[in-house]
């Protein structure tokens, strides 16, 4: 990942990361290698995750007695961990993320940030004493997810759960967010497990309830990873490049002076105090390279997604302004040089607004509601995300995919109208739920 | 790692992060895999990581027609992507790092923290055009580290060049902190090695020099990793556990309550106000738990080596004081409530020095100046560091291994006498070295 991906991961990090802290999640950090026999405990998971696990079977030129998985996920590690850390109901709720890499080997052609077969994520994993406690755990998660997508990323999402044949494998559900990409595929951008008690019997993760029962753990787990900055490039960039909305930009504003020999010292000084000057307000740099021209210099920043770009050139000066350009509308105005530290970020945040309500247009644009399997197809056909009724059953969702040209469900909403509906492929009763392709 | 040890990386991390950024450094991240091809190029390397090197072979049930190895360290894969990122000296320098996890196989007996199979680190990769540069980089990075591990650790070091034998397989020379700890050991806190260009001729990094000309790029790379930890929970522990540095403790002060059932509900309530006036001056938590006696918490948060302890209980509020214990000494003093936002910074400050001060003490104590061969394997044998004069031969330093029952050069000295000295083992002319057995 080059530099400015990394940037824009340290800023999801730090909004994240902070968030969890205040809901008392604490960061651990688990080994990548998980032995085969620890892997396979948990029936369903292992199914799930096999086909895509990248195994370690040599150190130096021996060969180990038991192969290791690089981790695809953690739960089978950390939870034969935790099953000898929790005792008691004293020791729950057990509340802890971490933040790495993860493989998963992927035999279809990889997707840059989408589908690469390592990347950077956190999964957190906590332990409860009730079920109830765990759904509120899963969707008090998914909540700070969609926050995180929708005000920092600018990206609107729809959430719901998955169908059982989406969910991940060992969960008793998963919740998840999805949005729309500009070429007309869903891109699930989080999910947020209810584990129930699956992993907890395989790795008999029990605990003497306040009744002096010993009872079995219920879980959560659940994860966002890199592949959103993916989004990010894809939803809001441009013909000219990338697009990033300020709250997660490495740079909110470049400065670019326009020089001529007779003013250079002077337009240049007086660039670096102006940079200075926003320093306290926002990122900021002031582009003095020597030996390319402002018209190079205003293509790569707009290139890079820079918000805002300032222009300042001997004329500006005499006026006392600067000429302000959004790199989101390529909208341009003069603004005094002394208002720039206060008008500035009002300008950042309605770009911040302007890209999401942009966004959530095209999502709303292109969803499609349907009542028979040819409209489904049609709309599949014209990219579009489809709102229809599905009975839930994973034998079905396997016909609809294979007769649609690859369509699944990306999630069935929590709300749903009164009256049931009637599956779009099979004709059982059915609740409503969104279809699409997916990366 | 458990949480503890997470929350000290982070702030190392913090610290750091941030210093090398001011130095113009910035973060990038390479893959996990290195194609058996690229890690094969440089010859010195291939040599001396091989024999540590995870391998892995399969992904899924298909064996990868080219094993990847685990990255033990990313020169290999860095540079690969270098070689095409740089084509003049307007690209230079090239200042990167990555914050990412390594694996290097032990087959020896592991140690948390100190040796094992995985840790986590920071690399630094950096591109110049001249030896110079790359030697100037080489040293303020050394200069760096060290202000990060005695400031912020606590703990006093002994810098200087490794010795041929000890250097990074393939740099042109290597330079080090070394720590000592209290067992007698010496551990290497931090390596930062100017690779010449070796690397530069195996990866054909190349760049149009100013002159016109084409020339073989300079290079250097450069670590710490979570070993460190290891080295501040040996330097400082004792026998009631832990003892951590106020400038890296996750928690710097604890409020422990002490309770009678009729002035309860007053102390805690006093003991939450304390804790929230504290919040803004430092990290503070008040232990509020049901079912523990004073006396348990005092001992739990000991072996946590928080740095400091304020005990409040009913008399204490009538006197409107609280009691002040350091974790370093085991100091008691009673403070007024009002003047503990003031105070306690002060305190913390006072502890910091007092653990470097006693660290630095020991390391001192601990050195014995040796000239003749018996007088050398006495002091390795009393788990002294010992200085000597040393040829700088391999070979030699080999047969010292060998004899004196597992001692290695550690670091030599920059600075040097004037006049040369004699290897305390062959005789030869030799220079000024620290030797010590080694994790």
């Amino acid at each position: 990942m080059v530099h400015a991906g990394c940037c824009i991961w340290e800023k999801i990090q730090a909004v994240l990361d902070k968030r969890l802290k205040e809901l008392g999640i604490r960061n651990v950090y688990f080994p990548l290698f998980i032995p085969e026999s620890l892997f396979k405990k948990e029936e369903q998971h292992v199914a799930g995750f096999s086909p895509e696990v990248a195994w370690v079977t040599k150190a130096g030129d021996t060969e180990l007695s038991e192969k290791l998985a690089v981790r695809p996920t953690s739960e089978t590690i950390m939870y034969d961990s935790y099953s000898k850390w929790i005792r008691s109901w004293r020791d729950l709720p057990l509340l802890y993320n971490q933040w790495c890499n993860v493989v998963r080997w992927e035999f279809k052609y990889p997707k840059p940030f989408l589908r690469t077969r390592e990347f950077l994520w956190q999964e957190g994993h906590t332990v409860h004493a009730t079920k109830e406690e765990a759904d509120t755990q899963t969707l008090t998660i998914l909540q700070v997810y969609r926050e995180l997508v929708e005000e920092y990323l600018a990206i609107p999402v729809l959430t719901g759960r998955k169908s059982e044949k989406e969910k991940f494998a060992g969960a008793l559900y998963t919740t998840a967010l999805e949005a729309y990409m500009p070429d007309g595929r869903a891109l699930q951008m989080g999910t947020s497990h209810n584990l129930g008690q699956n992993f907890a019997k395989a790795f008999n993760i029990k605990f003497l309830g306040k009744s002096g029962m010993e009872e079995l753990a219920w879980q959560t787990s659940w994860g966002v990873s890199t592949r959103m900055i993916g989004a990010v490039i894809m939803v809001h960039g441009d013909d000219k490049g990338l697009v990033l909305p300020p709250k997660i930009a490495p740079l909110q504003a470049v400065i670019v002076p326009i020089l001529f020999d007779e003013s250079k010292a002077r337009v240049l000084d007086e660039c670096r105090k102006i940079g200075e000057s926003l320093k306290k307000a926002l990122s900021v740099h002031v582009d003095i390279r020597d030996g390319y021209t402002p018209g190079w210099k205003f293509n790569q920043w707009e290139m890079k997604g820079v918000p805002i770009r300032i222009e300042i050139g001997p004329k500006d000066l005499e006026s006392r302004q600067a000429v302000v350009v959004r790199r989101d509308t390529g909208e341009k105005q003069a603004i005094k040089i002394r208002e720039l530290a206060k008008k500035i970020p009002a300008i950042l945040e309605r770009i911040q607004e302007n890209l999401y309500s942009r966004a959530r247009k095209s999502l709303e644009g292109n969803i499609t509601e349907t009542k028979t399997w040819s409209e489904f197809t049609n709309a599949i056909e014209s990219r579009k995300l489809v709102k229809a009724c599905f009975c839930g059953d994973a034998a079905c969702e396997e016909k609809i995919r294979e007769s649609s040209g690859g369509a699944s469900s990306r999630v069935i909403p929590f709300e749903q109208p009164k009256q049931q509906g009637i599956c779009v492929k099979c004709g059982r009763a059915g609740m409503l739920a969104y279809f699409g392709k997916s990366y």
